[in-house]
């Protein structure tokens, strides 16, 4: 039995780890050249828990307004996630609305509007300081600290951040960054995080800054691993047709999270693994609106790209 | 003995094929924030002919004017590159300035002498019309055309190309792309030759144009090969320092096509190994300016950074 065999069975027959994710829960209004949706499922937290619930059941504390729709937490449960850290506060749900560029390239805000997020206090509930993965998504990093605070040693957390806080909360993400394992972070905000434009400088500063790995999320162009097992890099699965691109980085780091917690590893191995997962489950995650895709979405489609991806990548290591 | 042993023995034991390099030998003059050159050793075919030699020695067709120096004739005989196919006429040689953004996210052109290059009319010394394997670097579709009507069958026959001539020689691109096996361009020609933003969509257009094979180059986010074996990714060897990107898409053809010949094959596999070793051929060429860093590049290097590459996308084929 080789080591393959050997994780094989164990990706097979795993109990999954309980998996912690924090952040936000929103409606999204969407334009792409594909279409316009208004006031559908969003937020990186729907995201990434729903993604992360193909390979582990996920334990989601987010804030939502009254306006909130069951059928919408009726979704998460269908997935297995568990809602018990959805508070529900009066007033509105957090709103955003954009609008992509006909090739993708670019996106435009055209409103946000916080509502109850603006005061978003995560509280977890009762055990769940227990989980040991942890997914702290793109929320003031004060408010990721505070989630670290109420967590009992967890074996693996992993963040993000955005713009924002770099520039607004350099002081409260640096003591973040030394508390969790991974950063993810795309090619822009890593550049803005260390000041060097090339990337692999980029993220050797990043990891002088505490996290043992990095992650920088290049949309098309793949995503880059550094990492005490090296530098991997995946490319993006190419797709021909794409419908909408919101929450591709959440469903990544969410799939990411989601295989480490089934597999209850940590290794290089396992996280080169997760990264590859993460692309798989982001790249179903543009195909449709909103987190539509993931309504038909099952292990066995999921189980096929990994292949395609593995043959997608795969050429000879010949001698010479 | 498995099918990598065997290719291994074969990657050492290879008589190379002849490989039959036409396209532009220039003075470039560079200014990138690493510092700048004048006037220093540049153009398509010196670079795809350079970094070809280090698998199988080129045949290289251009035309230099009467100031090209001979010292860098004797670089390339000493890098194993035949020049008898330099044609030195009277002028001045081909000239090209210009200067990169400090992230090299983009390129100016400052200066463009055609010079002897306007009148080019590639002729083929004796024999090399047999030559099997064909790179016609990016020079008029017209001038490409008549070197393959000089050509007796080759067996593998790559072209490269650019924007001035998908505007202005569509006709002539549209015969050339029925009678090469592979074309390269970046994401933007490909985008401009078929209409169609979607990388994977454009690329299955062009297919449909003619060539088995497209190969779409993205810089640092890597190159993408669409062909019969299925769509190949190469993510971009990750760098920390860029010193020059000058000619690093002409070292790419080179070193593919230097592989080919070397191997002697066209298989699918065959091809995904060579755009390895191009992007491989491709990562040293940026780390100088000119063709500099290749004047003390060995195999042996190159094979030392193709096993880095292996770990770059190395990941456990899991079962699950």
């Amino acid at each position: 039995m080789n080591s393959s065999d050997k994780n094989a069975s164990e990706g097979a027959a795993a109990s999954p780890s309980p998996l912690l994710i924090v952040g936000s829960v929103a409606f999204d209004s969407v334009q792409t050249v594909v279409g316009k949706r208004d006031e559908v499922l969003g937020g990186a937290a729907s995201y990434a828990s729903v993604a992360a619930s193909f390979f582990a059941p996920p334990r989601l504390v987010g804030v939502v307004g009254s306006d909130f729709q069951h059928s919408h937490i009726d979704f998460f449960r269908s997935r297995g996630v568990d809602t018990t850290g959805i508070e529900v506060a009066a007033g509105r749900t957090f709103r955003w609305a954009g609008r992509y560029a006909d090739d993708f390239s670019s996106r435009t805000t055209l409103d946000t509007q916080l509502n109850v997020f603006e005061s978003f206090k995560p509280r977890l509930p009762s055990g769940w300081n227990e989980s040991p993965f942890v997914f702290l998504a793109n929320i003031d990093p004060v408010l990721q600290l505070e989630v670290l605070g109420q967590c009992n040693r967890p074996k693996f957390v992993a963040c993000d951040t955005m713009n924002f806080w770099i520039e607004g909360r350099r002081d409260e993400l640096g003591l973040l960054l030394k508390k969790v394992d991974m950063l993810l972070l795309n090619d822009e905000e890593a550049r803005q995080l260390s000041g060097l434009s090339s990337l692999p400088a980029a993220a050797r500063a990043i990891l002088e800054m505490g996290p043992a790995s990095v992650v920088v999320k290049r949309g098309d162009a793949g995503a880059l691993l550094f990492h005490k097992g090296g530098v991997f890099a995946a490319p993006a699965f190419p797709l021909e047709t794409v419908v909408d691109p919101t929450g591709a980085g959440d469903s990544f780091a969410g799939g990411f999270m989601g295989w480490l917690a089934r597999m209850g590893g940590t290794t290089p191995a396992d996280i080169r693994t997760a990264l590859v997962l993460g692309t798989v489950t982001a790249s179903y995650c543009v195909e449709d609106f909103s987190l539509d895709r993931f309504r038909t979405l099952d292990l066995a489609q999921i189980r096929q790209r990994f292949i395609a991806f593995s043959d997608l990548v795969h050429f000879e290591k010949i001698r010479f």
